[in-house]
């Protein structure tokens, strides 16, 4: 089962803000019911709402009434500026929009319903190649895990962010099928729970051991010489290698290095934007002060009062280890390795370095 | 109104498991009642564990049907394991019950209502003491707190934390009080969320203007430089100046030296252990895995779900920029500024350096 696919003409994805308690499928009839599934975090992770995204503007061009390649062509922009309002953290979002808008209007379709087709197909292909990508970034990342480490991870980063596999807790998966014997500190990850609601979740179900833990623990079990190595995932990647992830990160990297431990982000060459130098560039989404106030509907306190939700902050590149990617491991300086990543080049020279 | 007060032959403390939702007080009938309070957490807070122990052997005293001084002293003994026991970290506990408990096998008493007599007044006193001793912080590290200051806060450490007035909560409130404009970013501090259910609660009362975060935001906060100063409490203060204090303190302590920003904690010198060399010899309780997977009972997660809750974590003193305490502002090098404000040396020369 796929996080989001393609079913009967209808984006079917998994309801996220279900999991733990049930696995129920949704099934959007329409690219603003994707959008919208987006925004409220029925998919979330950065590989899994770029893929839902696609999925979303091929649904647009087939529910596009146009008969001319103009009008259709008119039609996918309006559903593109939705589809990419829906979130703006993650790069992920714009990079598959982008990548089938280039196509759309590349000038090669002439026929309405050959352009409908081809969008559908190219949609399918990043779906497919998410899968692919994340097997490979396992297979580059568990070098970096050893039998018998214990493994800091923040917020959810498994089959349920991407389209299948995972990354961070992709290379976790790896490592766990290398028969490598490895314990996972997850932080629950407020104010959404990501950590103790999906991750904890997908690890009950492929069997690796795992402890949820506060996210004011990660810390004391650094400090305590528990945690040998933290990965986590990212939202989107400058060119520098500062990036954007859940917020909680940047605390986790910088307990990491205060504490002498190795600190990875395993992230897709989608998720880099060579656009922005820094990470300062980077779009910090604020979400609504409720998911503080009343997680999940249970209110921890009245609803008069304040809070503040930022959903994602931004760790420099300093604090990195290296960024995982399918491609292989990029290490600083950070702004050749991401190019060559990027551009496709294999840096295997660099893993072990 | 106290957290905790003698009332008609009682121990009567506000029940702070139901703030912020409704003020409720309890009367407590025995010493059991009240160590099965201070280890149910309806009263938390090193000061006002301390006090609510206090009054708990006083309580013992009263209900002992020992006509012989040296039967009453067995049963005092009795008596003060079960309270010690109620909770590990903080040292306020059993420095409050030695203390009586010096005063009961001094030999100073051969009435036994002397003694209950005597010992009732001893905790009045330590209650007292308590929210003076608190004023006195105030005053001290109110001249911490600059106008336009944005404090970073962790846990509780308000009123509801002492007897009354509160410890680095307390130098808020003084601030506050002084006319300076601040404002405060409370740490919600999971895994039972006394900044978002107590804090928010007290700081409401006060009119000082706050925000609750989640714990994973304090960092991004500092990182864009909206944080001036961090002040949080303590559990116990070891002889070299590191400290346990709520789980999470820790990281708070690290991101703010990592960002150039003064971390204090504001202690009385009941809460210095002088015994310990460092907070290496601090014992560390574990709470149950039902606080981190259901808090107050709203369940997050199933619960055959694995979880790990420490409830406290060790700073070392070298993330320290002061120790407000009631007799001035310890600074580095800690263990002579501990040694002369528990013996009661006003350390006034050292606040401005």
């Amino acid at each position: 089962m796929r996080t989001v696919e393609w079913h009967n003409g209808k984006v079917r994805m998994i309801d996220q803000k279900r999991i733990p308690w049930e696995l129920v499928l949704v099934d959007l009839p329409d690219y603003k019911a994707v959008a919208a599934a987006i925004t409220d975090m029925t998919v979330r992770g950065a590989p899994a709402i770029g893929a839902s995204a696609a999925f979303g503007l091929a649904l647009a061009a087939q529910q596009s009434a146009a008969g001319q390649i103009d009008a259709l062509l008119a039609d996918l922009r309006e559903a593109a500026i939705t589809l990419k309002a829906a979130r703006p953290t993650a790069v992920n979002l714009a990079w598959a929009v982008d990548k089938l808008m280039e196509l759309a209007g590349g000038g090669e379709y002439h026929n309405p319903d050959d352009l409908r087709a081809a969008l559908l197909n190219e949609a399918q292909q990043i779906a497919d190649d998410d899968v692919n990508i994340n097997r490979r970034m396992g297979a580059h990342g568990a070098v970096l895990v050893k039998d018998g480490d214990t493994i800091l991870h923040h917020c959810n980063t498994g089959a349920l962010a991407t389209v299948d596999f995972g990354t961070a807790l992709g290379v976790v998966r790896a490592a766990h099928e290398q028969g490598k014997r490895i314990h996972v500190l997850l932080d629950e990850t407020r104010p959404r729970l990501q950590g103790a609601r999906l991750s904890a979740w997908e690890l009950e179900q492929l069997g690796v051991s795992y402890d949820i833990i506060p996210d004011t623990a990660a810390g004391y079990y650094m400090q305590k010489g528990e945690i040998t190595i933290a990965l986590v995932g990212a939202d989107r990647v400058a060119a520098n290698g500062d990036f954007a992830n859940k917020i909680g990160t940047y605390q986790v990297a910088v307990l990491a290095k205060e504490n002498g431990i190795p600190f990875y982000t395993v992230a897709p060459t989608s998720t880099v934007d060579l656009a922005l130098a820094s990470g300062a560039e980077i779009p910090i989404e604020e979400r609504g002060k409720d998911e503080v106030l009343a997680p999940y509907g249970n209110a921890i306190v009245p609803p008069h009062f304040r809070a503040r939700n930022p959903a994602f902050d931004v760790t420099p590149h300093r604090y990195l280890s290296g960024i995982v990617t399918e491609n292989g491991i990029v290490r600083a300086p950070f702004v050749e390795g991401l190019w060559r990543a990027v551009g496709g080049i294999a840096i295997t020279d660099l893993t072990n370095t």
